[in-house]
């Protein structure tokens, strides 16, 4: 019988960085000594069984997964990662499923040099709680509110294979194994941007981003709306997946630009930073791509090639109507 | 029909103080300017339906019950408190539970003067997950690790209303309407020692302390385990809760001793320390109580008012085993 000691003990007490956190886990809270002067950075989102991965997922992929979509809010505010909590809900004890979940845990961390600071573990339904805290420098944070009329509209990476797994799991559409199983790992371990976040906030190449977790046309639309500018969105622009690229155009369409669980970063910056960000971009091996403009004219306007508007019938993800 | 983003809005993003945090609700991430130079004092705590409250349990009391328990863990390191994020899995967006989840929630939070800063909410199961953040010195911040032989053993407040109301729900045991309800405010509306424990901080008066939350003779074990020492409890000398006050001395004995949800400070002070906490405590009405000694022998001794060893058999709360 693993007791809740014994759980964090053994599978999530590991040894202290001093110089990352003042104090980790075993007391009342965590300490950590942010650099004087900067911007604390915090996000914190939950994972819940069923509805933001299937039951019986494999942990290691969900360690890894939960970790990096917290991450990826740090990345759309330019911050650079600090550390973490976990609070975690089990059903039981399983020491396969926590020897995973925490093996893909800190695989994700190691890679940023971060470290679980603190948390809770209780019984109950399967929930993954991750508190994520970076800092920033006071007025470089890549905030919803900063786009301009006249930036471009940049995306990292590519957009829509993730969701084509899922519509593959789904039995939406019909997908080789082979095919599934490539676009799969978008879902299963997406890959924070926090390099290029951290470059575009640092070098003030952008005035505004968010990352990509709705669907692009729904996560666009909050910058639009905070930012009181509108855009023009050339869909057939968007990069889509490897796998995605190899389908009918209509659903390319669809799912680049209202997919969701993609993690990739939109960000929109002025003309004049197109030669610098493509040098930040690729200094940090992250692809990006020029996929449309802010305009000062309300609402979002989706075009094909040639200039056309598309009628999409597109909408982004919502967690109490879907 | 409310959206995610209507339930934001119309329950949980309120007037935006910019001296509390630089940028609320809202964005990838909150941002928080901690006063340069001190130290950030982190905690999480997650609460399930059906193990933390009652299914069905009254929204607003459990509203301030979710933020009192984390503002309880900064209290027990001396810090200053912040700000919050929360996290919420809700079966379904309901009016009426959410509008006095809110209330409950915002009053704590307006006592204290924190804000709200971000968060998650989802579909799921009943889960509330929130991580609080405030300030410490560095060096003030009071740890379990730091009690000295020979120190006294000062305790909160009062003990054991909380697990008495329990086990009057429970039936476990037989409570007058009145006592049940009496008893039931420590159990549903705790008050964080955040005063008082600021002042231990920041006078440097206590060495060591923990939150009473798993019941009294586990938590000290805590402090025991940390500072490598053992302790002497006078059992008797337990201020016990008012409705638990009139019950027979065993009962009262197990349920100021090893009771749980009491939130109540345990903390270690040198004897020199004596005049000066109780000045303190009595600055912030807080009444305190001596109640034992730390020792260098390892091992938690608890004796009654003669001094006599007592033979109880006390066993803490564990999340993975009851």
């Amino acid at each position: 019988m693993l007791s809740e000691f014994d759980l964090i003990k053994q599978y999530f007490v590991r040894p202290h960085h001093p110089t990352r956190a003042a104090l980790g886990i075993g007391d009342d809270c965590a300490l950590l000594a942010p650099t004087p002067g900067m911007q604390l950075a915090i996000s914190s989102d939950m994972l819940v069984e069923g509805r933001h991965f299937f039951a019986g997922a494999d942990p290691r992929k969900l360690g890894h997964k939960c970790l990096a979509v917290n991450l990826s809010d740090l990345a759309a505010m330019g911050a650079r990662p600090l550390g973490f909590t976990l609070a975690l809900a089990l059903p039981a004890a399983e020491r396969g499923w926590l020897a995973g979940f925490a093996e893909g845990l800190f695989a994700l961390a190691d890679a940023f040099n971060i470290e679980l600071i603190g948390g809770d573990t209780t019984k109950g339904p399967l929930n993954i709680c991750i508190t994520v805290f970076g800092e920033v420098a006071p007025g470089q944070a890549l905030r919803r509110d900063a786009a301009r009329a006249g930036d471009d509209i940049w995306i990292s990476g590519t957009l829509g294979d993730a969701r084509l797994a899922l519509a593959g799991y789904r039995e939406e559409l019909t997908l080789t194994p082979a095919a599934l199983e490539a676009a799969a790992v978008r879902m299963h371990t997406p890959v924070p941007r926090v390099e290029l976040g951290s470059l575009l906030a640092g070098q003030r190449l952008a005035h505004a981003a968010i990352d990509i977790s709705d669907g692009l046309v729904g996560d666009l639309g909050h910058i639009l709306a905070r930012s009181g500018v509108g855009a023009t969105l050339q869909v057939d622009a968007l990069p889509p997946g490897a796998v995605l690229a190899t389908r009918e155009t209509a659903l390319r369409r669809a799912f680049t630009a209202a997919g969701g669980d993609d993690y990739e970063l939109c960000f929109t910056a002025p003309v004049s930073a197109r030669a610098a960000i493509l040098a930040a971009a690729d200094s940090v091996a992250t692809p990006v791509s020029r996929v449309g403009t802010i305009d000062a004219q309300a609402g979002l306007r989706l075009v094909d090639a040639a200039g056309q508007e598309l009628g999409l019938k597109l909408s982004s993800f919502d967690h109490f109507s879907a």
